[in-house]
């Protein structure tokens, strides 16, 4: 059994767990591999806080440089998050020749062209399992098991928050806002949710799953990112009533030789496997040309099932430095032919629209012959009868379109007298 | 690119998607591999069947012993199936030091340890990712993804076949037999649908979970293996009420030292993620320490998803030959504690009993009785009032018990003068 030695950047929930995870399991590793991980140091500037995990303070340094450029330890562990000192770490990593683990999925979204082409200079690597689906190997399955797939598309759950939210506001008909308060007293979602809920992280893991399936390095910028803040249960039940369920989705798709990287709410159909995703667990469904639909699921985030998929990485670059073997696989698929970014404006799918209308006759063909201007046309339309006030809503459910013509109509409808608000409208993804 | 030479042996369904894979997909592979699949032979017995797949006729012969001994053949493809020829074609492979690349579940689960010996003597490697899940790539999940974690158990629904016959029973109160064959019709089920149905196909792939997991090498003979034949859309409807759903699983759990491996029909919660997996599709659900549970989905058989998984070992075993490292991931995990299958007897779970009761006073009473003899409580009964006749159905579902003592006690339940017909049992997985 070879040593590798270890050293952790970053001794947070997930850097707890990995150091847990190496104590506890690392004669079971050792064992299957015939490698054994051997932690050298953990660096943080915060060596006093409990975090429930025995050490001995030898290994303990506020000094993450020194352990980078240790001679001893030859796999670094970035758990520090964010990504200016994280990127620092990282690039001085992969200068030293050392490869590199991270679960940081900011990092990778924004950086990650920069890293890999320096991992790839110094005939290094980086692996980043847990920065998509936590404890899910998706990374892997993606990378390795349907290497021989070209992928059509991933449509994924990836941030438990979020699915809690959802689940609780369709399954006991609660607010959002008061389900986020409740999720937050849990400790399920941050005291500043905005990253989960208005759908960055989603959209980080995106970003990574688009490079992964496609070599394409999207840019946060160009792609649309809707998050679930605001989201309100009566459209979680009237997409009940039309047979769907609203996920937050982050949908990377490849139409000829253009790929769509979008993250939005969207309804599902209630009986398809995603929408039978609960609570705070993750999935991914991967269609491949071979395969057809894969899916994967499990916790996507928490100490310990980030650290089981930081772990299994760690086993993977041991194998790699024991065999001489670094770089085995892609960390950005390539060579599948000449792919860009879908402009948002030209993705085509079909829509939910939840409109305010005053209650007259012949107002709802004013909105009809607006859509209709615009090229989209009607599938269905729900008006239940209200007796709320001049105002009722109706739900317009268009056949399949194209975004940009779907937000000149928006436009255009908010225009008219005869309709109050802006419409809510919502993805539809069969 | 590294050319590397690749022999397949049986062109049957699987056969001809590797090849049809390897002509479309090849370019792909190599371009994310840096290697590249030439495909240089394929045997079989029969050269005339049109595969709906164009190949060179110079690449077909009869004599599979001479694509293993072909020194231009790097990587052994055994899609023969059985095992018999099968057997003989591997270990002759592997005592040339050849790598196999295999889908035979049958082969392994009984030759396993036989054949893993031999390729570990010679410095080589059996890959065998497509013997179980199909597409789904389960086996390199838990091989690799999930290395940091000892298992606690993996429930499988893995044979396409009795999952579809076991859905439409459900969703459309089709009888047993209709089912069947009209799946037998559509090209689901085989002409011979034993190995399917009466549960040999999916109990192959448990002993290979059981001893991916836990390096345990289980004989068929000493297993509980029941299939789905005969069941009852009563029992299905009952479950439903009972708020359950009947499938067929593949159960490896680990309880202190000792190993369950049982194949049989199980009714699991319908808001379960393993209840929601509908018609053809396979899924996996693996308990971790670290992880927890995770779940493994797709297609678990069909020409394309099983020669997606094959050429994913293809490409494994291309970059061992490459660099130099073979035997990276142990094909059966080891050095977990020394672990042994638990005797069947000694299986506890909960159980649901259907009886036909004599419709008098006190008669359920001597059922209780007997039941509480045998050390087994009830959680909940079932009668409902009929006017069938002098019997009448009712339903006992306990607590957990011992396998062994419900045994004895279902014999003793039907001494009883009041039951008649012997007690339907399923067990329950909750």
């Amino acid at each position: 059994v070879n040593d590798f030695g270890i050293g952790v950047l970053g001794f947070g929930t997930v850097g707890a767990g990995v150091v847990q995870g190496l104590q506890d399991n690392g004669d079971l590793i050792a064992s299957r591999l015939g490698v054994r991980p051997v932690l050298r140091a953990i660096a943080d500037l915060d060596l006093t806080t409990d975090r429930g995990v025995h050490v001995d303070s030898d290994l303990l340094t506020t000094d993450a440089e020194a352990v980078i450029d240790d001679p001893a330890i030859n796999v670094i562990v970035e758990l520090v998050g964010g990504t200016s000192i994280a990127r620092d770490f990282t690039i001085r990593a992969l200068e030293a020749g050392k490869p590199v683990v991270t679960a940081n999925k900011a990092l990778l979204a924004k950086h990650g062209e920069e890293l890999f082409a320096l991992a790839e200079s110094r005939s290094t690597e980086i692996y980043f399992g847990a920065s998509v689906g936590g404890g899910i190997p998706i990374i892997r399955a993606l990378r390795e098991g349907l290497i021989a797939n070209h992928v059509h598309s991933i449509h994924g759950i990836l941030n438990g928050t979020c699915n809690y939210i959802l689940t609780r506001m369709e399954e006991d008909g609660i607010a959002f806002d008061t389900v986020l308060a409740e999720a937050q007293d849990k400790g399920f979602a941050e005291a500043d949710p905005a990253l989960d809920i208005d759908g960055m992280d989603t959209a980080h893991k995106a970003v990574i799953l688009g490079r992964l399936a496609y070599g394409l390095h999207a840019s946060l910028d160009d792609i649309t990112i809707e998050g679930i803040r605001g989201l309100s249960e009566r459209d979680i039940k009237l997409a009940s009533g039309l047979g769907y369920r609203i996920k937050l989705l982050a949908i990377v798709k490849k139409v000829e030789s253009e790929i769509e990287v979008r993250v939005h709410p969207a309804m599902v159909p209630l009986d398809h496997v995603i929408a039978s995703i609960r609570g705070v667990f993750n999935a991914v469904l991967v269609d491949g040309d071979m395969t057809g639909d894969t899916l994967y699921y499990g916790k996507g985030a928490g100490r310990e099932p980030t650290a089981s998929t930081v772990i299994g990485d760690i086993g993977d670059i041991m194998k790699n430095l024991q065999t001489g073997s670094a770089r085995r696989f892609p960390p950005a698929s390539n060579g599948v032919g000449s792919v860009s970014l879908m402009s948002p404006g030209d993705v085509r799918t079909r829509y939910y629209l939840r409109l305010s209308l005053l209650d007259k006759p012949g107002t709802f063909s004013q909105v009809a012959a607006t859509l209709g201007d615009h090229g989209i046309s009607i599938a269905s339309v729900l008006q239940q009868e209200t007796h709320a006030g001049d105002y009722v809503p109706v739900v317009v459910v268009t056949h399949e379109a194209v975004e940009s013509d779907c937000d000149a109509a928006i436009r255009s409808i908010v225009q008219l007298d005869v309709v109050r608000d802006r419409p809510v409208r919502i993805r539809i993804e069969e």
